[in-house]
């Protein structure tokens, strides 16, 4: 099956949007990135839009439609789709689809979130759920993967910090990042402690943002304006409820990150880049491993050792991450295609990781039952 | 490309269910499909769940994951699709594209919904929507489209009552129709006053329930138990939002069902019944239009006369339809899928349309600025 392009990334700073409406964001983003590719609103032929929260905290539904009509897109078919932290990765997964397929030469997929308001609360796997109804929250469930990969592989908090400090470090240089204040170990550590023993320094903030990304066939690509970036392969997997489920060891990450080596044909030793789901440093430390930059277990020394920084053997979340760049989760997913892109075409400015030719991007979506409820991982080469 | 296969079918009568959470009833439909197609949950390669509100009444997210999990459904890609009443019918096109693509060998749609509870309040296109916030919930806006039709084509309200009348006919037929007992055109008419013409009996009621089909490849229906029925072409729509709108002629309608034909190579004269979104008496008067089954203008006096009966000259809803099925709003795109299987088959029991070869599923969502926001047409055949 052919692969699809992306020709055309657009974001909208990720931080507090007060006086903006889910769709002001989603609309900036998708003109940014009909703007970027150079192409008129009415050559798009599929719209995917992602949204997780603002049907609960606003009442609002069929958003995606919305926000097309504001840059111009009438008649396409158009699908909005939630699949919690996921639901901007599946969105591009969709798309990608939709372009392999021939179903559309051009599919605009935007993720856009506005969850800085009083009434957003905690986040968690769906609140009916017994997990969330029993306490199981999200930093919970993390904080617990935490203690035992402590436990079983003797991985330290000050490792943990690391996750912190250096995605805070790469943020710095990411002008559409929410935090880029550098920090410290002892700051990351000396926070308050929100679960034991993930402090707030160490669990990513709610955000509001949106960003957009063009998947065009290539054919369609041809005549735009942007170097193409390749999808090489784009996986969407859930967890395995039925076996029982190692903390330390997270057998869906593994499992949908293997696909997608294998749909690339490339490995861990092919790549520049990654943008993976660092909602917690715990996480970062455990996708590290399902990803193969490191053995299993050594995540903590892997970050320690300077390898997932910017200049190191693998940059890990050059854009600051969930951790620094924020999370409106909708649009979380989208971000990582743009930075990827970004980097893969050589636009990163100071963040810029040399002769990037391969990226990763990584989303995991709600933790049920010690298991993910969804994963994803695409592959881009330049 | 090869045309998908829908091999099996389940639905969760609608009506009240206040016992039962929404996951709990997208399960069993899920079951029911998986045994009326007679397949093993580990063969189903994706899946595609539809819900509308439960996430602004519940605050509940990837629901799917939990639904496919309860029958033992692990692992494969799981995308959660909102796009108002188009909900399910959504999930549909996109299994069937997936199915077509190849890129799933088995895809299983789940449609789930639970409204009866006292947060529910008006259906409307998006709650920050300027329309909804000046007014134009959903009956406000039908209830224009009915006094232009009246204006402008002569349409009586009796002609609209017309269309509740047949469709509680159909429905007392059907036992997974939430309303059954007979109503008369004098009954309809004298219901209290919603937004005027529209009575309350000319208003579909919100509803639980549940729906779920199974799409899959020739390839893969090859081995199993159920009748083959294929699915001809599928098709998504968004308004056009740029050019001004038609009250009594709703151009995504006509241009959405044109599309379809054209895809499936057939027309209007070729559909021995049809499925359709039926949400108040007029809009059925409107989808008649759109189907081309009469005249522009002329949908009033088709009912009327009896062509849209069962018996009649192309059956139009013989479940019973929205108004009296109900519209559990995630689950009815799925649930008119169900009934057109069933009704190819020949198992639709005492509402079986007799020789039933072709027919046709069609839902619209989404009421904004005098337009919709999606539109689905799905066309099947024996």
């Amino acid at each position: 099956m052919p692969k699809p392009i992306v020709a055309g990334v657009g974001v909208v700073p990720f931080g507090k949007h007060q006086q903006r409406s889910v769709v002001d964001l989603g609309a900036e983003a998708a003109y940014l990135a009909l703007k970027d590719a150079g192409i008129a609103p009415e050559r798009v032929e599929a719209g995917f839009f992602a949204n997780a929260v603002a049907s609960r905290l606003f009442g609002d539904s069929t958003i995606g439609q919305n926000v097309l009509w504001e840059v111009g897109i009438n008649r396409v078919p158009v699908v909005n789709v939630e699949n919690a932290c996921t639901s901007g990765s599946t969105a591009f997964y969709l798309a990608c689809n939709a372009v392999a397929a021939g179903q559309a030469e051009m599919a605009l997929v935007v993720g856009a979130e506005k969850m800085c308001v009083p009434e957003f609360g905690l986040i968690n796997s769906g609140e009916s759920d017994w997990d969330t109804q029993l306490g199981l929250v999200a930093p919970a469930s993390f904080a617990l993967r935490a203690q035992r990969h402590m436990l079983e592989h003797g991985t330290t908090v000050e490792q943990m910090a690391q996750v912190a400090v250096k995605n805070r470090a790469h943020a710095a240089h990411n002008p559409v990042a929410m935090f880029r204040e550098p920090v410290t170990v002892e700051q990351v550590l000396a926070a308050p402690m929100i679960v034991d023993p993930l402090t707030r320094l160490q669990c990513c903030p709610i955000a509001d943002g949106a960003a957009a990304a063009l998947v065009c066939s290539e054919t369609a690509a041809r005549d735009l304006r942007q170097a193409a970036v390749k999808v090489e392969a784009v996986v969407l997997g859930t967890g395995d409820y039925q076996s029982p489920q190692d903390l330390a060891h997270w057998e869906t990450d593994f499992r949908v990150c293997a696909q997608a080596y294998e749909k690339a044909g490339l490995g861990p030793e092919d790549l520049d880049l990654v943008e993976c789901h660092d909602a917690f440093t715990i996480s970062e430390i455990l996708h590290y491993e399902a990803l193969g930059l490191c053995a299993s277990g050594q995540g903590g020394r892997f970050v320690a050792e300077g390898h997932a920084s910017l200049g190191g053997r693998i940059p890990v979340n050059p854009s600051g991450g969930l951790l620094s760049r924020g999370h409106p989760v909708g649009a979380t997913g989208v971000a990582q295609i743009v930075e990827v892109v970004n980097q893969l075409r050589g636009q990163a400015g100071p963040r810029q990781v040399q002769g990037a030719g391969v990226g990763l991007a990584h989303c995991m979506g709600g933790d049920k039952a010690g298991d993910t409820k969804s994963c994803t991982v695409a592959i881009l080469s330049a």
